[in-house]
């Protein structure tokens, strides 16, 4: 059996990132990665035209500043999405043109959107990001999902689409799966709501150089030795002096551990002793959400000879959110697109032969039928993911805050609790992850002084 | 490696109906249950006086056909649950009798109330059971929690506050937990609201001589050698011609499998192939409810002196429901209670003398200060249960049911799957576990044949 101080359980930028602070702190530390790869929910592509994109998590953005921090630090550099023309918008059946982050409705519906826009983030601006049980109206707020509150709130059937959209676009989510109080939490934690749905200054601002997996393999790389691919860890066990990890091909003891994956798959390692009763049950409440990311590569970025930006929002699935996600210095174009919630579940069940052609002719209807020929296609349904069973992240049902989730994140005999869902800032996204990482290792290094 | 025609996990009353069924078809069966006893979610508790009790399941009721048969089958005996005298309700800080199933609430209160269980009736009449995401305003109704439903159509707080009571001694949650077509469906599943209510005529009307574990444990005898006791089964590999299952201790063969479950404990056995990222994504969303059962045990059941049903509804916690669960023949008395929902993941963390102490507390606010000094007491946190997790079974939330849950009965290859969450008549209940068992088990006769 070996031994070390720590052992981290998932290679993502979470774990990556407590292991890595941990070793450069002299512990003796390894990192268990149940796939043959590091980055968790990251994960490049490349075309065979060269071209690397990210079939997973792909942004960075102002205000994400561990992330951002973590970039430099990694000598890694970042350059702008693709943000010059008009985007469009499909609604009402009709495709319109338009410029930055809400396109232009009809004045009563702008008006019900806008005002939306505003209550959210007022609201958001109280929400405490250790604990938005603590809020004084949280029972409140988190009795209702956001499906309610924009039945209450939008006096629009638009309106209320377009939620639905920002539902979708956030969360990987239909608004009926989310608490209230989660929403107002997760505008919070990502700054406010321009910040999360926006491209320049928000959370699609940016895109990394060689693709978002390099942060990954960065740090997998300074990890060295201490890095085992193909690691899934089946069991575990605490006992007075340490912790007992078990794989398939043997068995690790570390004096703490750090778990650093999806809340789902924390219930699939068999413990001993077993989770208290109350953390396996909300942990039974926190589903991730399901996106199947689309991209197809053609031998131009033929949609801005036209001004479009290649970014669209529309009522029309299953792809409703598309950018450009063509990379500078190349002449090919990629058109990017994401199929959200029940949308993503059903299509996953799909031939691929299928998807491939129902998502070209989402492409078609928003940039004509040059984008039914692409050079090449990929797609990648995170549900099917062995070891993430869904993206971008957990989702908080109705009563898992005021029922005490954000006790999930303080450690448990000997564990400690690492992913972006165990984030206050930024939960969901790289800067989450990194925050999560960081405190984790903290937590194991007062232990081990 | 053993091999069998067919084996069945879990050893509760689906698995174990299932496998008598395949056994008396003349098929080599095999059952793997991970605990040391069989029941599943049921469990006999016996107090040091010989009273038997049960602190898991214990009811069964008029119209449930399946588990009546059964028990005839099977030589077991019912006796009615104690239910003479006036029952008590706490609401607005005091205590007042009634009798029947609803308390004498003011007028406005009343009708507000049956306005609202002849709607529910009216509505979940339509539900088809097969798959209630058939109806045609399924997408609607399962946007919409119990709770929203509530919200919108309840008009007094009293009213609602009656709900909530419903929706924790139904379900063991809360209504922002469930679906309201969840609901519809659970209520034509039991027949109609007053039959799931009601203890004469209705859903908590029986009990089985020497307590419903009997039930698993007469089948289990009949099954002899083909039982096996604390075998969890880890990992589950299909292949062209049968399913190998991986248990502590070796590794089992059969042509085909019954998964006899909760739908979250699906998740924790290992498989190749992966479940299908759909099928994975829908029981991350299938939580288990949330439960402590509560027994003390007294010289004499006193409350009966007073006239006294020893049934309780109650607006104040931990116990908001009591029972008199004292057996004939015997001159003790037994009162029992329910903790439910988010409280019970609460109490579920404080030490049992603590729990204790506030269980006996509140059964002295209803029945005399002669409640706080039993001669035994004994409860169960169903979410500390290894390999259930919590009970009474898993919750519908907005979203499964538009989503697709019904597919998830179907065969997965050589899987089937058991167990009362895979019942379309009294889901959740034990004549849910006999057809679905009984289901599962013509499933793999038709294949084997």
């Amino acid at each position: 059996m070996s031994r070390a101080d720590a052992i981290v359980v998932g290679a993502g930028i979470s774990g990556l990132t407590a292991a890595w602070r941990l070793a450069r702190a002299g512990k003796r530390v390894k990192v268990l990665e149940a796939n043959q790869r590091v980055g968790g929910r990251t994960l490049n592509h490349r075309f065979s035209s060269g071209d690397v994109v990210e079939v997973g998590g792909q942004w960075v953005g102002p205000t994400q500043e561990r992330i951002l921090a973590l970039l430099d630090e990694l000598g890694l550099e970042t350059f702008p999405l693709w943000n010059q023309g008009d985007n469009l918008t499909l609604f009402g059946g009709k495709l319109k043109p338009y410029r930055g982050t809400i396109p232009r409705f009809a004045p009563h519906v702008l008006l019900d959107v806008l005002q939306a826009q505003l209550r959210l983030d007022r609201l958001a601006r109280q929400i405490p990001l250790d604990d938005p049980g603590r809020h004084p109206r949280a029972a409140e707020w988190d009795r209702m999902s956001f499906a309610e509150w924009t039945r209450r709130t939008l006096k629009t059937a638009h309106g209320r689409q377009v939620m639905e959209l920002v539902s979708g676009a956030v969360f990987a989510a239909a608004p009926h799966e989310l608490s209230f109080l989660h929403v107002l939490f997760y505008i919070r934690s990502g700054t406010d709501l321009d910040t999360l749905l926006g491209v320049r200054n928000g959370a699609q601002q940016d895109r990394i150089v060689g693709g978002s997996q390099r942060i990954s393999e960065e740090l997998a790389a300074r990890l060295g030795d201490a890095m085992q691919l193909g690691q899934p860890v089946r069991a575990l066990r605490q006992d007075a002096t340490g912790v007992e990890l078990v794989t398939d091909s043997g068995s690790h003891r570390a004096e703490r551990v750090i778990l650093a994956m999806p809340p789902t798959m924390l219930l699939r390692i068999a413990q001993e002793p077993l989770l208290p009763g109350w953390r396996d049950q909300l942990l039974q409440r926190l589903p991730q959400g399901s996106v199947i990311k689309c991209m197809a590569l053609y031998n131009s970025p033929f949609w801005r000879d036209r001004g479009l930006s290649g970014q669209v929002t529309s009522e029309r699935g299953p792809v409703r959110l598309t950018f450009d996600n063509s990379l500078p210095g190349s002449s090919r174009g990629v058109l990017m697109g994401f199929i959200e919630g029940d949308e993503a579940r059903q299509w996953s069940a799909v031939p691929v032969d299928e998807r491939r052609a129902a998502v070209l002719e989402c492409f078609a209807r928003y940039f004509g039928d040059a984008a039914l020929r692409p050079l090449e296609y990929v797609d990648k349904c995170w549900a099917d993911e062995p070891f993430a069973r869904g993206c971008y992240a957990a989702l908080f049902p109705p009563g898992l805050w005021s029922g005490g989730a954000a006790r999930l994140r303080e450690p448990c005999g000997r564990l400690h609790f690492a992913g972006t869902e165990t984030a206050t800032r930024w939960m969901g996204y790289f800067d989450g992850a990194v925050e999560a990482g960081e405190r984790a290792a903290c937590e194991v290094l007062q232990r081990l002084a």
